[in-house]
């Protein structure tokens, strides 16, 4: 009898009109996220209205835990269902969703969690998965040049740590607000505040602006060669697609090549054929 | 003998000086606009000169409605007029402006409206046309991108409007002003200011940086593969364009190997004549 | 006898010595106008020393005549000196440097003029030259963009001078104040202050970021074409090149298609010989 | 006996285990540089904790001395152990390490040394080295646009402190404070602030904004020179590369065309005979 659930669900799933559906409880769903937001302006949403809300917010759970129930049956290999990385975030969002909340302090993560089902619209729509995935696969050829980007900020941060502390503890306290004060200059803000300071200072350097410029082309220079490795990786590798695609009968130079001496061996046989012969 | 008159009016519509003079009057009509917001400063502009303006300006809207019915009536077709785009905007913003508007409320809107003649210059110029309609046609291929975009700001947005409500209702107040604050920190416009404030306010966490950091990564990321999916694409198209205009009579490597298989053929034929002979 | 002085010249000209001598002049000349800068702080540099600093400056210019002088005589057609637009460049700055300016009010424009002689690097270093030559190339590609761009600017500018005059004349005055404004915004300089006055007074509208967020959206598109725009001229241009410069005697496919159909035409014409033989 | 040792060394360094083992030295080494700059906070670092790790440092210092004279005495030609740009680099690192300093004045100077430890991991890890080698190759490359850059800084930065020095000394007082002023308007780092000054004093110019937009114009367009002149760089020899890795044993196209033109002098040979003895 299972069986003839799972077809009608593998059915059910494979319907566009279905995903559409899904895909506007989502919408849906992220509209009452939203609207939670407005709570505290009276004017703009009532207290009747929130009470709907809740109501329908609740109905959406319900229906999120009804659609992954009908893809995991849907699956015919039920260890197939967890290995997808989606298919685990969904259960872990639903799941959590269901954990009744009554206490006041645990509103705000229960809330957490809910915006979190957004994502969702991510692992409906191909397209955006497709989009995703390809963003993940890029990182990975970045991971040296985030090493040496961490290895760059960590050096940086130790001297500066050690040489400004004095000057500004709130910038430059610790080795982590370090960190975060250099990823501030690394983004242009208000880093000529940060600069002035340590060379006006008594305890700092006049010279100190070495510092600031060499991690500004440093950082600069490494983000450039990381962002230029993705453009060439990304092109390489659409070319080729690109390529194959457009041309599917053509043949490569070596193939060429194989055919001309073919035709080189067979004049040379008639050749020597007829030597022999003559 | 409407004929005649269309005839007559194609012939000028694809005249090149008068092509030249309507672009000048455009230019004329902008520069008009851009006086106009000179009016307070008495001493730049004086009054008379105001009411000289003013009938130029009256003078422009009608040779643009004349313009716009010359180009209408040189169409054959008249159907094919209202199909580009560009003629139902010409022809909305002429009517607009020859509505009279007199009450003074009404001002800055009769106003707007003369701003947006100046787009005209696009409809005209035909290389400005190409360039806008290859930037529209670059837009559909963004959208999962942009859809992307849109899902991690609405994200960000619901976690900071439930997590910094408290801190600063005037950034944090709700899910709209959030999103524009994260669009802010997205420009790195004082996204310090914004990190600091969560970071050392009691009800915020000194934790708060993973927010924002996280945030900036995403954007960042999202954002570069939106513009390295426009170059590779631009750049394809291009590549391809420049290939078959630099090689017209290139064949492909599909062709070559046609040809010496005919060449095989030829030979193995003579081969075998030959050997049936010998 | 200016023959054999053109003669000598022209050798001087092409003397590699000669040209470091006139760059190390050129640098010595730099370092003289910064020097200058110093003025006012006399622990750094004392009066005597500004003296010989001005002697000194005084030998360069003398020099830099004497340069010209010599590159002018050297040319064998007169008129062919003055079709580069360095060597006219070069011609007015000396000219200019020789004109004796005593009155104080014309210190600083002396000086300015002084500054500009540090351009005649780029006209000295061969490298330099082209590599300005190949940026001044690439703009009148990039000038449909930048109109498309100042169209932009323009009516950004009258609507935002229209609206938000009232709100702030420093901001917003006149249309050129308003294009310096949002030449700002584009810069992401302080943009959210700009925008948060336009949404906050009383004159204005909480609706106002729609204006600044499409402002910034339309421009930064466009930068983004114009930059890819020109990454895709350079590249193509710098491919066909290196190609060609790699693979000087590679023949294209076509000359290889023609050569088959040779090779094809002979074996027919034996093939039929020897079928009238047979 | 040395060449035994000499063997044992080389198996010690070519070992994985022991690279391993290197590297999470380092890494703690870098923890232990990371935690002294919690040094004031007695919260977070007790002083017992901090004499331990006191230890550990000049445990740490003995090892990498350690490990660069196993690297040097495994090398056989002891010359080319300081050919290479990293060994002379961990040499000096460990050296001044060893160094004692005592005096209170000293305590900074030895912190920053111990600092610069961290990057002997882009020295072990052959993955950065390759990384950071690529980045220097880059460098010469961009040589002459950075020269022009410079040029472009130095000229408006003299102009700049000839006209603004009474305006703003501190940011206009000589040429290198205006150029660290002219890197600041380049990074968009409150330059408007910068500009209305000049513009609004008495002793500025209502027209200075030109000064401004030029600059930004001119070093723009220059760095988007640079970034496109390393972008296609990289992908021309990524590109050039790839194929060869790719189609390995792929002919060229004149290879094709020397193996057509044989075949066609085979069969004129052939034709000939056969004419002769015809």
């Amino acid at each position: 009898m299972l069986e003839v659930w799972q077809e009608k669900l593998e059915k059910l799933k494979a319907n566009k009109l279905f995903e559409l559906f899904v895909i506007a409880i989502i919408i849906f769903s992220a509209l009452l996220i939203g609207a939670h937001t407005y709570e505290g302006e009276s004017s703009f949403i009532s207290a009747e209205m929130m009470g709907v809300l809740e109501v329908l917010d609740f109905g959406v759970t319900l229906f999120f835990l009804a659609e992954i129930l009908i893809r995991f049956l849907a699956e015919k290999n039920k260890k197939d269902f967890f290995k997808s990385g989606w298919n685990i975030f969904d259960t872990l969002v639903v799941t959590v969703s269901l954990i009744p909340l009554e206490q006041a302090n645990m509103v705000i993560l229960a809330r957490l969690i809910r915006i979190f089902r957004v994502l969702r619209m991510v692992s409906i729509i191909p397209e955006l998965r497709m989009l995703l995935n390809s963003l993940l696969k890029a990182l990975p050829q970045l991971g040296y040049v985030m090493l040496l980007m961490f290895i760059i900020f960590y050096i940086y941060a130790a001297i500066g740590s050690t040489l400004f502390e004095k000057i500004n503890p709130g910038l430059w306290g610790n080795i982590s607000i370090a960190m975060l004060t250099l990823f501030r200059v690394m983004t242009f803000e208000d880093w000529t505040d940060v600069m002035y300071e340590t060379m006006e200072h008594p305890d700092g350097s006049p010279l100190s602006w070495i510092y600031y410029l060499t991690f500004i082309f440093f950082t600069t220079f490494a983000f450039l060669n990381m962002v230029i490795g993705i453009v060439v990786n990304v092109m390489e590798e659409e070319r080729s697609k690109l390529y194959v695609e457009e041309h599917p009968n053509e043949p490569d130079l070596a193939t060429l090549q194989q055919e001309i001496r073919e035709l080189k061996a067979l004049l040379l046989e008639t050749h020597q054929h007829k030597q022999i012969r003559g």
